[in-house]
């Protein structure tokens, strides 16, 4: 068992019922560890759905079929198991999917393209047909409106704490609630990464219009943060609407004027959640914060702070404490977008460094190695050439990860 | 003073002198360590020369100038310091480049176009104009025709050991001679990453034959090498010929069949050198061979090649001798190229781990992982879709990266 990440939040927050929702998450012996390994949720007829998927060319068996229903909207509960990925798996794969839809079909009552499924843990290893279908039953038994932490729990891996986060928004005169579980540690990157996201909201929001909003709130928090650089096949983020909250204005496109304070507390609970993740980043001592500004476009900002978020070399520094601004010069150049040397600054928790591509006179070393030894680090470059920003979050790169990754076998 | 690689050739090569060719490495006192950090040759008039450079966007003030003066394809001599790069320096850097040319064009009677010149070492700090060109005057006295030794140490930063290659080919009846010394062990990265190499080879070729010749040799060495993803601000190769070798028949062209023998001895020149840098990868304690089959293209296979090989995931199994295929399959879906899990086949050490998608059902993961304990790991992936292939070459992630990048201030 590791020792849980000194980033941690103090405790898993309160997570009020959400209604249309019934979830139980609860050991059901898929793991040897004999931890929390199955997560379900019951969802209210009506339930609308939209979701982002890893980009991984080699995606697993439930990613797949993930995205084959997608298009329908509706959502009747969803399924998820840790311990195993299913990925890799070839036919056998599609067989365990057809297996655990059909049985799921039957105890939530909805049909089978109403079934979500998502799995994590080892790739390649085949799962029998039955082995979530026949733990089913059982968890169906458990379900309740207030399981949140069995839920994000269940859902965890080589994760050091369970991830969760409750907003709540208004929509016209109405209180929306959503509340969202996450899990996530390594094989963390840039499209979705190896993580899962599961959000719950009693809006009534159509599934277009819902599939709208989870893209940008993922662009801007799951979309942002890379713990190694590896992509998972297995990233999968859902966000259900239940339509089971307190009556409010009807919904129409994702620019409706009613929707600003829902996007603004879905943008926060998924930048929250996104966030969790890499303070349980493998090894992880330190929570890095990366903000470009000044690049020619909102896209290649993103691009350049993931490039020095990605580096090695950048997050080794950071682990050590080294106010090593080259390195971020480095990684800059290194990231392909447009950058001019002689233009470029760079700034350590808020002190800059560097200015139009030389050591300021002024710059205190001390100051920046302070700030580099604490918990949040803070870094910042600016490319001088246009009004693109973006920022990104990752970790260092420490003996931890190493050990986790390197020392056991998997 | 790190401990020198275990995977480091057991000698540095008997390099002999190449005609035209006078080299001299020493200790001028630009390093603090008093270790080697001045080289130089001096070049027969009329020889010709090629280069590759950093495709980073922020290259170092040594990189714009010999990119400035490639195009004469002339060079009168070289000169490479270690202990500073001279790289994000502003204009001070351009006027230590100034300073440098104009001492060492008189000192070795050329042109200021004929004077080439690399650093490497330290980001962002400005070297003082007369720091190199103070000592030149003491090396030149030191130029000789054979201590090639003496110049390979002199280029050396964080390597562990000095590496220098020698090859022999002929062109038509005469037998010419190729010698290389090259440095690279962090920030190595596919695009020439932190890596210098110098080339000389007394045959006779013009220019722009001897420039389509060193693009093609480093495309399948240097650039097919990486050791943490990271690319640095000064990586330069430059390949002279002196024409003061045994006459041989006149060369007009790249295609020219009398060059097939040079093509062949550069290539593998090149890539000794390259593998060599891998072997000192910091923290290097396995040297990986990864070769990508059956991809859409050349150019497809190599970029899968390089997701493999950049993957911390996949570094981290194989410094822990952990055959954990399910990595190699994440990367190759992360690599953006075309793949298709169903048909995609890995193996370990020559031996078939999966066949279209599944495991075999006669996978013995002990001699894998027997394989993956060793000192040289073999690792395969065949995509099934094509003809494309690529070899790279890269060497595991180990507590020894953390320890030299982090827990030492550099």
């Amino acid at each position: 068992m590791l020792q849980k990440s000194p980033l941690a939040p103090a405790r898993f927050p309160r997570l009020p019922p959400i209604a249309g929702v019934e979830v139980a998450g609860a050991a059901c012996g898929l793991k040897e560890s004999k931890r929390h390994d199955l997560f379900a949720a019951r969802l209210a007829p009506g339930t609308t759905v939209a979701g982002c998927f890893t980009r991984s060319l080699c995606p697993s068996a439930p990613v797949d079929w993930c995205r084959r229903i997608l298009p329908r909207g509706k959502a009747g509960c969803v399924v998820v198991n840790s311990g195993n990925a299913n990925a890799f798996t070839g036919k056998a794969g599609d067989r365990t999917i057809e297996h655990t839809v059909r049985r799921a079909a039957d105890l939530f009552g909805c049909k089978p393209n109403q079934v979500y499924i998502a799995s994590t843990g080892i790739i390649g290893v085949p799962v029998p047909p039955d082995h979530i279908a026949a733990k089913l039953p059982g968890l169906v038994k458990q379900l309740g409106p207030a399981a949140w932490a069995d839920a994000a729990k269940a859902i965890m891996t080589t994760d050091t704490f369970a991830k969760g986060c409750i907003r709540t928004a208004r929509i016209g005169d109405a209180e929306v609630t959503i509340t969202g579980i996450a899990k996530g540690s390594g094989m963390i990157a840039p499209d979705m990464a190896t993580m899962l996201g599961f959000i719950f909201t009693d809006a009534k929001i159509p599934a277009p219009v819902l599939q709208t909003l989870l893209t940008r709130a993922v662009d801007d928090s799951f979309n942002s943060i890379t713990v190694d650089s590896d992509t998972s096949t297995s990233d999968t983020v859902l966000l259900f609407a239940t339509g089971q909250g307190p009556r409010h204005p009807r919904v129409t496109g994702a620019r409706d004027r009613h929707l600003a304070d829902f996007r603004r507390a879905l943008a926060e609970l998924a930048q929250d959640l996104a966030i969790q993740i890499v303070r349980d980043g493998e090894g992880a001592q330190k929570l890095v914060t990366i903000d470009v500004t000044g690049a020619t476009s909102r896209i290649a900002a993103r691009r350049i702070g993931l490039s020095i978020a990605n580096s090695p070399l950048v997050k080794t520094a950071v682990a050590g404490g080294d106010p090593n601004w080259g390195r971020l010069v480095m990684a800059v150049g290194k990231a392909g977008q447009k950058a001019d040397r002689d233009l470029l600054s760079v700034s350590i928790g808020g002190v800059t460094v560097t200015e139009n591509g030389q050591l300021r006179a002024d710059y205190d070393e001390a100051l920046a190695a302070r700030h580099m030894g604490g918990r949040n680090v803070s870094l910042g470059v600016d490319i001088g050439l246009g009004r693109g920003k973006a920022r990104v979050w990752t970790c260092d790169l420490t003996h931890g990860y190493i050990t986790i990754n390197a020392d056991y076998r998997t």
